[in-house]
């Protein structure tokens, strides 16, 4: 073996050991675009509200069950389908943990439904395109097209009403670009960046008319009136993911799942990773359905200061969008958004703003703690002195 | 848009909402076999040596650190590129944290890898197989077929030799089963499940002959005697993945990384789900390499403990495949190894076995604590008695 190895060494100049990398890169991955990792400032003092985390920490008791269970048994392999978790969000919601798959995140689910449902392009003839076709609302969340980039199949964005209303059905029908067949349909909702609710019965009448599988993200639903959880229990084409990653304080830990029929459910386990949610994660998001009150008392301080953040804002000549979420999108006087995320920056305050033509006058504002609404509110009237003073 | 929604209610019979289920799954996840999760026995005072975790807990160091990183900081994201681990990791393995990559366990790390080089089939030519070709040694890690499968991409398993060795390049160009050209080859090192171990110059060699993208899948190289991670450095198509859950006691925390050039390691980002790895995991394995001294004293007792087993074992009639891992690979004498399996599993002591031909007649048993080893000589004894006697 040894004599092969340097024979084909000898024939090799040790610059140019082995083929070209770029090349073994599947071309669909070259052409997609380089992850751009968000936005870690280090600054002292800065107040994050760009990244809709719960300003809230966990409860002490999910805080203790992480601390009882950090002990050797780190050293064995979490449960793989995580049993006692599943079986205690079935209870939860009235149904059977067979409706129920968790993932890393709800990212995760994400990206597995993507593959799941919809075909690579090449895989299907060109006239069948709708088996591809990966769905959404735009503006909404921006991982969609991202996801079905990377799996190759068809990203299909369909515009929002300017209101960020979703279109009725007979509006969708005359529109002519939104498509019935579409293998999987993401409707964010309460929808991100906008913030804006959407009613149960509307959803339903969307679902009916579609025939394709259709997925519910509600990741923001725990501040909003109204949740379909009974849409992703009732109909087989219809799933509806959640995370504890916002409402329940637990972004660090990556747990979230989808509810939905065991058929589909059922896929999607088959292509997992086998220990996909980790021992910690398992065990902290079993404790924090064990405290539930605990976390609805922060839902409703977290919506008390965004309605008054709300009212602030709009009595300071922001446009406030109606919101059913831990977020505000709100477009201020002038000058630009951008502007403002610049000066809010100077003051320490971070929150986002979207490049993207139509919402580029807005700027997403994370609800805080009372004193970091305070703090904004106080930097935005600075700002606006400075404008007009 | 209440209307839409009634309307549509109507016409629809209640027990028949919406489209069959089945017919939405893809039918390449269809054709999957349904994922059968490992066996998580609840009897008492069970000795589990048939999943190949560390005997021994992590560091108290390790648990301290999570402990103390177990507050309200869970509420946050975690670094989504671990920056902090890959600076620690390069500084370990003397290379820059841009030929590293970290994932939810090496598990993910392998999907990843998967899904990056080999091209679903229908998308290439029939001629280009080797572009959507999937290659690795049999036997090996069982997992590299799932997902070529899952991905569509095409498994291409080519027999190790008798003993388990890796064929000489030339053995492998005149069977012509091996494809030189493959878009990916996994080569499981030291072996599972045989535990047998390669020499550095015959990975290379084997390396140096191929044109598409090799990984070294070392998971379990901290029990062998020498490592191939240079390999990964020095060669632009070879990627060395390596994991925190066997030698490093954090199966519960899925932490595995990947070394390589820079190009590959980039593209891998670019499919990488953005929070992949739980904050938690992130503190465990930073705080891992900082008292790797504790580890090394393990490595040692392990690979004390399996040598004695190996001999035990060899002496009681066993025909013990020379191990580099913390795992024996033994045929036992009469009767079958499975019913080995079931005589051992009644003395409360989980081995594993499978039923692939070719190796049948071993049984693979973890190398657990010098008492648990002694633990199964006693029950192996008293079985072959009972044959005998």
């Amino acid at each position: 073996m040894s004599a092969v190895s340097s024979s084909s060494k000898k024939k090799r100049p040790l610059s140019g050991l082995g083929p070209d990398p770029e090349g073994l890169v599947r071309p669909l991955v070259r052409s997609l675009a380089a992850y751009v990792p968000g936005e870690q400032p280090k600054i002292r003092g800065l107040i994050k509200l760009n990244t809709n985390e719960n300003p809230y920490p966990p409860s002490p008791k999910v805080l203790r069950a992480v601390r009882k269970a950090t002990d050797g048994r780190l050293r064995l392999y979490p449960d793989p389908t995580a049993e006692a978790l599943r079986a205690s969000l079935a209870s939860l919601h009235g149904c059977k943990p067979e409706n129920i798959l968790v993932g890393n995140g709800s990212d995760e689910i994400l990206a597995m439904l993507v593959r799941c449902f919809a075909e690579p392009t090449g895989t299907v003839p060109a006239r069948a395109v709708s088996r591809s076709r990966v769905q959404y609302f735009t503006p909404s969340y921006s991982l969609y097209p991202v996801l079905a980039e990377a799996h190759g199949a068809a990203p299909h964005g369909v515009p929002l009403n300017p209101d960020f209303g979703i279109p009725s059905v007979i509006q969708l029908r005359r529109g002519r670009r939104w498509d019935f067949g579409a293998a999987l349909t993401f409707v964010t909702t309460p929808n991100a960046p906008s913030g804006r609710g959407y009613g149960t019965a509307e959803l339903e009448a969307l679902c009916l008319a579609m025939r394709g599988v259709v997925v519910l993200d509600e990741a923001y639903v725990d501040f909003a009136g109204e949740h379909a959880l009974a849409l992703g229990l009732r109909l087989p084409h219809v799933l509806v993911a959640r995370t504890f990653s916002k409402a329940y304080s637990l972004c660090a830990q990556r747990v979230g799942y989808c509810v939905g029929h065991p058929v589909l459910i059922a896929a999607l386990q088959k292509i997992r990773d086998s220990y996909n949610v980790n021992g910690l994660g398992q065990v902290a998001a079993l404790a924090t359905l064990g405290d539930l009150p605990y976390y609805r008392r922060n839902f409703a301080r977290v919506i008390q200061t965004r309605d008054r953040l709300s009212r602030e804002l709009t009595a300071l000549g922001f446009e406030v969008i109606p919101s059913q979420t831990n977020f505000i999108f709100a477009a201020p006087p002038a000058p630009p958004a951008r502007e403002w995320l610049a000066a809010l920056r100077e003051r320490k305050i971070l929150v986002r703003w979207f490049s993207s033509p139509g919402i580029d006058r807005f700027l997403r504002i994370t609800v805080g703690t009372d004193a970091e609404a305070a703090a904004l509110l106080r930097a935005v009237r600075r700002i606006l002195r400075g404008i007009h003073g």
